[in-house]
């Protein structure tokens, strides 16, 4: 008499999360310097310090009751504001305070989204490699969940495989660059002609195929442009969260922002509040929502990551490694030597190594590392990375 | 193209709402102080000081990255420990870290505990008067939502009503004690009949029935036992919420409790984190659940709203009102003069005096006040109910 579906989700632990905790029982029993952890995406460069100084500031300028009381369920309109004012001012564009629904975090908002668009036969559309847990967001709000294949070897976007494979029922095509777990940063020439293909779809079908763009990674960029979506196709609904951004992934908190452009874009956001609420949306964490209203301009300083990155990335290349550029968020995603990269995975592990084989992200053969680790550990693990790819060579 | 439930769900709000926004409006024409706004259920109490403490010491003593940082999904070990530790203490039980799932407040929760008890055909069963978020909770999860009618003029259960509605298809009863709206708190004699009727019928159809026990008000009672569920009837979920013990609505930090003993305890306790983790719960807040690891012994100052509960329920009572004895929460559910309660809301409204009408809570002919106001308030809106009734013992 239990949900089985729940119950499967509940009971399922992801791969990722399986190899975390190997992780720290390895490092329980040989000691946290030999263990080199590469499965988990938690920021590992800290807040900025004006976080917790808003934290302090807030506790101490204003009513404890207001802090701490519940906001309207869109969000405190000062936070909504800041958050408008600051796209603004970085990409000139002229987003209002009403367009955004405030959020605990990117994976409730999209379920959110999704649960809003949810009508008999719908289908969400997504790119390879893609974050796992969209498959259960995606068919819980009740769409069928497709996948266009990877674009190999540099993880943008094929649009003749999009194009195929747009239905009549096709609600959205989600995407989310800076990538998880490619690294990849969508080109601002990808994303014109993905709206072309999905201005022209819709026509045909009659009716508007939005893009939900997942954007918890977007300032984590080294040096490339992240294009606005929005600008570049009007019917774009943005999920972001500041868990990346302001490293503040425990305390959920983001928004949805709904472009008033974009076509029956009331009753959208309508649906999505209305999705929210039915899902126990009450408000997002109130304290949070006044750190945004002061915070929402703060920038990640991303040194650490692009040194892992660089470092990483010019140490495995030169050892033979094969891999897209990445140029966004704390991600690499490697050709496994030998193409197996379960069996290669598996290797890893014995040498307490740990990396994310791509299966689960619609891309088998390839593996994710996630650097967000401290600069020893990358140094401490490419001789490691080494003594793998040889013994592959070697066996050829 | 959009999902008309989920749109309906959002374009409509709640008449609370829509009665607190009017008086928002009122205040800035009349003035903030000649509108008695008993519409919303915000406290009025401040959060213990110790709770903002917590909030200084855990930015002073604990690393930024672990503060902020994602925690297992289904909360700290730390902060489960705490509730658990103090419930034992309180109660006398022996509850289990284990057993607790750390939410976002009690409505996320509700939504993910009717989502594993969601198999087709299933029902859920609740007591008017009733939260009415719960029906949109229970069908947006899949279940069919059906209502005992109110036990007038107690507010207790009516357990031969309770007896009839159960059929083979119901998972669960709903309670909601001490009670929003009536501010009635089921005796433990209540509870225990409803026990007995609930091992009776789960015996005659072979399945446990549960009670799903949503306890925001739990620390709200004025003098009175508040009974710990679980003892009474094993098959007992909990949802609980910081909301309003710790003066914390807008934080979202609250608890799933399911006892180990409860039958299939553990099959629901993974199928509830696996449909919290489908609609996007990802962790509790992170900030919040170290406060709770520190303050979870800590109870509310009732004081001010049990001058405002005793000030209202005499001076009420005097001018000829009829409720139930109010011993918890902060509600009042009044009869109301005349027997149309929507008209005497319409006509208390007119004299910026806002109170709610019965018919959402599953209840016609009364009305709701919340007393979290402040005391100044209550006293000057005892001449305006006096006004009231008598225009209605007048026409009489």
């Amino acid at each position: 008499m239990i949900n089985q579906n729940a119950y499967a989700l509940g009971a399922n632990r992801s791969c990722i999360r399986d190899l975390f905790e190997y992780g720290r029982q390895r490092a329980a029993i040989v000691g946290e310097e030999k263990v080199y952890d590469y499965s988990l995406g938690n920021p590992s460069i800290p807040s900025p310090k004006e976080v917790n100084e808003a934290v302090r500031a807030i506790l101490s300028d204003t009513d404890s009751l207001k802090v701490h009381g519940y906001t309207s369920a869109v969000g405190d309109y000062e936070t909504r504001k800041a958050i408008s004012d600051d796209l603004n001012a970085r990409y000139g564009v002229s987003t209002q305070p009403e367009e955004f629904f405030l959020g605990c975090g990117a994976a409730p908002e999209l379920t959110a989204v999704f649960r809003a668009l949810a009508v008999p036969g719908g289908e969400v559309l997504t790119i390879a490699p893609y974050f796992p847990e969209y498959k259960p967001f995606a068919e819980e709000a009740g769409l069928s969940f497709r996948v266009v294949p990877p674009d190999v070897p540099d993880f943008q976007i094929c649009l003749e495989a999009v194009e195929k494979r747009i239905t009549p029922h096709t609600q959205a095509v989600l995407i989310n660059s800076p990538n998880n777990p490619s690294g990849v940063v969508y080109t601002r020439e990808t994303l014109t002609w993905l709206s072309q293909v999905l201005v022209r779809k819709s026509q045909e079908y009659g009716h508007p195929i939005y893009i939900v763009s997942d954007e918890p990674y977007r300032e984590l960029a080294y040096g490339v442009e992240v294009p606005f979506v929005p600008e570049l196709y009007r019917n774009t609904v943005i999920c972001y969260s500041y868990s990346k951004s302001l490293s503040l992934p425990g305390e959920r908190i983001g928004y949805v922002y709904v472009p008033r452009q974009a076509e029956d874009s009331q009753m959208l956001y309508a649906a999505i509040a209305g999705a929210a609420r039915a899902s126990g949306h009450v408000c997002a964490p109130s304290l949070w929502q006044k750190v945004i209203a002061r915070c929402a301009h703060l920038r990640p300083d991303l040194d650490s990551y692009d040194r892992n990155r660089k470092t990483l990335y010019e140490g495995l290349t030169a050892q033979g490694y094969e891999m897209a550029k990445p140029d966004g968020a704390f991600y690499l995603f490697i050709k496994a030597p030998g193409g197996d990269a379960n069996e290669f995975s598996q290797r890893a592990k014995e040498k307490d190594l740990l990396v994310v084989p791509g299966d689960g992200f619609g891309c088998p053969g390839y593996f994710r590392i996630c650097y967000c680790v401290s600069y020893e550990k990358i140094v401490g693990s490419l001789p490691i990375f080494g003594e793998l790819i040889r013994e592959y060579q070697e066996k050829v």
